[in-house]
């Protein structure tokens, strides 16, 4: 872990700080590991979540086959770092546009870049980039199993798609990519939803391989249905990124618990002056306005030390918290820990992290991809 | 304007990019200036919305008395960037911890640093930081005339303040500071809310000069109420911050139309596979999940080529666009043009921004304090 945190201890770190709970990070990272060997599912992390090379490079330790990024900034940064064993980097994002196109044909000569696209217009733009930088780009056609963002909507246009991959010189046909981001049910009642991808899933294999088109990859995932994939037959890889630090999207949905976060921000309490309220120096640019998902009207984080209180307002640089239920109240300048609903895009408001490890040390790790938005 | 673009047009600069139209900048600058002139009335921009050195050296040019930060952070790159001409900058937000008030005391040696306050611990540790550091720190103390976030709830408790200001080493008692964010109706029916604001305030100053308290400042504003500061007497200075670019919020509120928007982020479309949608390649990292304040459901910002596009959801990287009711639709690989809900903490997650001339001449304009979180 890089960056020396200059004699700061967790209790005088300037506030907010993005806090990395060493120990947690690992055996979350750990978890993952031990359940993808388990069902000889490859490990693919989308990397959007922590945006580190330092957090990158423990999930390849721990056996990952590669990365996942949404944005080619991203997938720059990871190459770069990760040059000395040419890796292998999925963009899990159409690109369409010459600026992303003839980035991703470059980085193509020193890593593996795989694209994952729904469009002819995608396929022939990166068909054109590659054959002009010489280089070969892999292809995954995406597929919606349900959510309804990107992907197309039948196995017959995915089919069509992957046809197409295979005429276009400088692309390479790797396999199918999913995203069953709608899954979001309790893992003891979602067999159905789940059922229905695995069952769109089997469909589009059974399809490519009568045709003989490659279905190498077959690229699902996201943090809420990770633990199941292996219910999901014919799936050959997944790429969860939340996994990696968890939030109480994740802890209200049911699929881990508070002790799973890894990731907090340190807040101070910069104001008491309001009755039965107390003003946190972390708003809407420190925990972004994401509501919890699982539930929309439980506020705008968990404060860990003061169970009653309620984060029912956030505005730019003030969370406004509601502590007429606590019975101490948390007093002006007192630190606290605020575990937030959405930990991806928090992160993506930080420079730098703070890593600690369980005997008190810190230091900084940046978050080298924040905001790389092409 | 500093920083070339390198050859970039409007139409090849990567998306998703924040670009200010460069004359709308200067006409919502030119006419902040040309009110408070008219009024005589200060005016301190608030640097929030944009965080950018060059936009306030603009504001300071028409006329500006000085500059309103959120942040310590903020505050040291403005005075840096000013040194010559030793800035008046008013930080906005109570400073209790050490990380802040030490800064504070420091910054105060090469400019005029004043504080919005509004408790005993903030006042102690401004007073015992510039008396460590050998520096004066003016401070203004903050009541609540009904917005509920800052501010004593009392003018009893507001003297209270003042008085323990007076009697701090340090420190020098500047005068009154109040927010009034919650007056945000129309301004033919907001006399009745603005007239409480006005009404407490008035009290407050006679209370103040009853005993002798300093108030040569008399610090409001925020963008709603800016154009009816005014009407509030004994106000001294206002520190509007949205109407240096204005957005969503502001025109749907009713105070500015949508040629008065300076600021948008140019969006590619990168897929449009599911049925009477597009996707857009700006979600929750590039636009945030901020709702437009007087229109919750109105979506996640305007489309400007197509007035009947939706943007219903927004993921990470990927807005949903529904494009049902578009007479025409904007196909894959095409550019279209978004203004946010609320442009402060939009700015927030760029990088750069994008000076665009009338000529259509761009230069890269940095975002110098943006993610300055302590």
């Amino acid at each position: 872990m890089p960056g020396a945190a200059r004699g700061h201890s967790i209790d005088t770190i300037p506030t907010p700080a993005l806090v990395l709970d060493a120990t947690k990070v690992r055996q979350n990272i750990a978890r993952m590991a031990a359940y993808t060997k388990a069902f000889a599912i490859a490990n693919r992390p989308h990397t959007k979540t922590h945006k580190s090379v330092a957090i990158a490079g423990l999930q390849l330790a721990a056996g990952a086959v590669g990365l996942t990024v949404a944005k080619v900034g991203e997938a720059e940064i990871l190459a770069r770092a990760f040059a000395d064993r040419e890796p292998d980097i999925l963009v899990a994002y159409p690109a369409v546009d010459p600026a992303r196109t003839v980035r991703l044909a470059a980085l193509a000569r020193t890593a593996t870049i795989r694209v994952a696209v729904d469009s002819p217009e995608a396929i022939a733009a990166l068909s054109a980039a590659a054959r002009e930088a010489g280089t070969t780009i892999g292809i995954l056609v995406d597929l919606d199993v349900g959510s309804g963002r990107t992907g197309v909507p039948t196995v017959e246009r995915l089919v069509g798609l992957a046809a197409a991959v295979d005429r276009s010189p400088g692309l390479r046909l790797d396999g199918i990519f999913y995203y069953p981001g709608h899954v979001t049910v309790l893992p003891d009642v979602q067999a159905a939803p789940l059922g229905l991808v695995a069952e769109k899933l089997a469909e589009a294999i059974s399809r490519f391989d009568a045709q003989g088109l490659c279905r190498e990859i077959v690229s699902g995932g996201s943090t809420p249905t990770a633990y199941q994939s292996h219910l999901v037959r014919g799936g050959t890889e997944i790429r969860p990124g939340t996994c990696v630090y968890n939030d109480l999207n994740i802890v209200r949905g049911g699929f881990g618990s508070l002790d799973d976060c890894a990731a907090s921000v340190v807040c101070t309490v910069v104001s008491d002056a309001v009755n039965d309220q107390v003003i946190l120096d972390g708003g809407s640019k420190t925990l972004t306005m994401d509501r919890c998902g699982p539930a929309p009207d439980s506020g705008h984080g968990l404060v860990v030390e003061y169970a009653e209180a309620f984060i029912g307002k956030l505005t730019e640089e003030h969370a406004q918290v509601d502590v007429s239920r606590c019975p101490a109240r948390p007093r002006v300048g007192e630190r606290v820990t605020v575990i937030p609903n959405h930990i991806c895009p928090v992160v993506n408001l930080h420079d730098n992290a703070w890593w600690w490890e369980a005997d008190g040390s810190l230091q900084v790790l940046p978050i080298d991809a924040r905001g790389k938005l092409s």
